[in-house]
């Protein structure tokens, strides 16, 4: 498969588990952020996941939809005046902006408990223990223990960053800044692609060490995306990013490269892309998708 | 068992259920709004449910608290700024005036996966078949289809109702605030005790017409719960219901009093509530936990 067949399938799926019906508002408002126009990387990546361990990419379809739908969920709320307060996304006005503020909080909320029912009522065929594992990786990536414990972190290290900047750069606290970076790329960006791998593998009946070797990778890539992100944000424009940019610096916070400077940024994103290259290859897991994605976030 | 038993059981499990790890203060703001003082209405009825369909009420446990759990992310939503905007909740500051708006919003979030989360890891007792009804029945009531259908038309209403005071009282709108208001009160209210009752009955292995029955009763009493209320809010204080009062009047919003007048509002609440008398008789399901419920919501 090529990257645009499974983005049409996974575009024309959403469409499809998401009629609008009543009350429309709330229906209209979940379907608005979701079908955003983006890259599908992680409803991609659980389709590849799947095809790679031998299953039928097929059977991957609503949990790889559902996934999106949760990522959804979670721009939502980061975009919401109480967090990050951003106006655009993607390059269209964001939830609240449309719907109004009320909106946008059920509209994610709805989100959370509306994308594992897809996967329960289109997944039947998966068998009851596969459906209940989905369910536990689910709730587990998208909970405390997953995207918002890296939320609740990002948000509280805007203090951490301010109060490092006022007491001079002495080395335990750069340490702490260090942890607690590493700690909000993992749970914000690469826990959810680790549910994309991992859910994809599953489906596929991956073995444990298949299981871990993915959900490795899924790690390394999550982080990398994240480190792009961050560099992108200080060097791109709006019109190629389609958000507000240079608002991480603006407001003092935590990135990579407010860390660690834009040389050693675009080095260590490199040294993961290639950890990853290495993954793939030491596991025989031939992928060209994975390998276009990879290619994708390479900064020079 | 006694109320104050059941009460007892709950609380102690909800606390062992929810401890403090980090990041602390997401599991903090998780637990402050689901161990406020309640009357634990719903996992007490979850539990009565289970035994008076000859089931073994420890079974439910992990449910009951669950559904406490999600009660508790719809109050901390339902108080946000962007919503009623209320300081208080039960006596107590509400989850936002505590831990700030980013936090209660990623609290509520978290409860809403954290929930069926513990259902799944305390529950595996029950069978896989049994967990998928409950995580569909959890997901039904939780969602657009749930509660937040009832709380979207709530919000909405209120411009309803406003055009409707501006408009004159004729038949055809008065109709539609009818007809508004019970669809409110159906999933805002009862689609929770529903939630509640149903999983009680699934775990104690009830049949359909026993579920239709018990889910009838709970549409009863939900709508019956509402009335009540709604009829506190304008007669009661500060110190007997905990929370801000006469809001709904002031600020002109559609309730069970406002558009039937206080009279016909105890007339239809106790006329409900021998409604509900009659289905437990009719089906020979014999509770003093629901009589005593009903009991106490009777208002003279």
């Amino acid at each position: 498969m090529k990257m645009n067949e499974y983005i049409e399938i996974i575009n024309k799926s959403i469409d499809e588990f998401m009629p609008i019906i009543y009350p429309q508002r709330i229906f209209k408002a979940m379907k608005y952020t979701v079908t955003l126009p983006g890259k599908r990387l992680r409803p991609v990546m659980c389709l590849e996941a799947c095809r790679l361990f031998g299953g039928n990419y097929n059977d991957a379809i609503p949990t790889a939809c559902a996934i999106e739908m949760l990522h959804a969920q979670t721009l939502i709320h980061d975009d919401l005046p109480c967090m990050d307060n951003d106006d655009y996304r993607r390059g269209k006005l964001t939830n609240h902006k449309v719907f109004g503020e009320a909106h946008a909080v059920l509209a994610g909320d709805a989100l959370l408990t509306f994308a594992p029912q897809i996967i329960l009522k289109y997944s039947k065929n998966l068998g009851e223990s596969k459906l209940i594992k989905i369910m536990e990786e689910y709730f587990h990536a998208a909970g405390a223990y997953g995207v918002i414990a890296g939320q609740v972190i990002d948000i509280e290290s805007e203090k951490l960053m301010q109060s490092f900047e006022f007491s001079g750069k002495i080395d335990i606290e750069r340490e702490e800044l260090e942890k607690t970076l590493e700690y909000i790329h993992t749970h914000k960006t690469a826990d959810l692609f680790k549910l994309a791998l991992r859910t994809g593998a599953i489906i596929a009946d991956a073995d444990e060490n298949q299981l871990s070797e993915i959900t490795d990778f899924a790690q390394n890539l999550g982080v990398a995306f994240q480190i792009a992100d961050d560099i992108l944000d200080e060097i791109s424009t709006f019109e190629q990013m389609g958000k507000t940019l240079g608002k991480d610096k603006e407001e003092g916070k935590l990135t990579y490269v407010s860390l660690y400077g834009l040389e050693k940024s675009k080095k260590d994103l490199n040294i993961l892309i290639d950890k990853c290259f290495d993954i793939l290859q030491k596991n025989n897991l031939k992928s060209e998708i994975f390998e276009e994605i990879l290619n994708k976030i390479r900064i020079k």
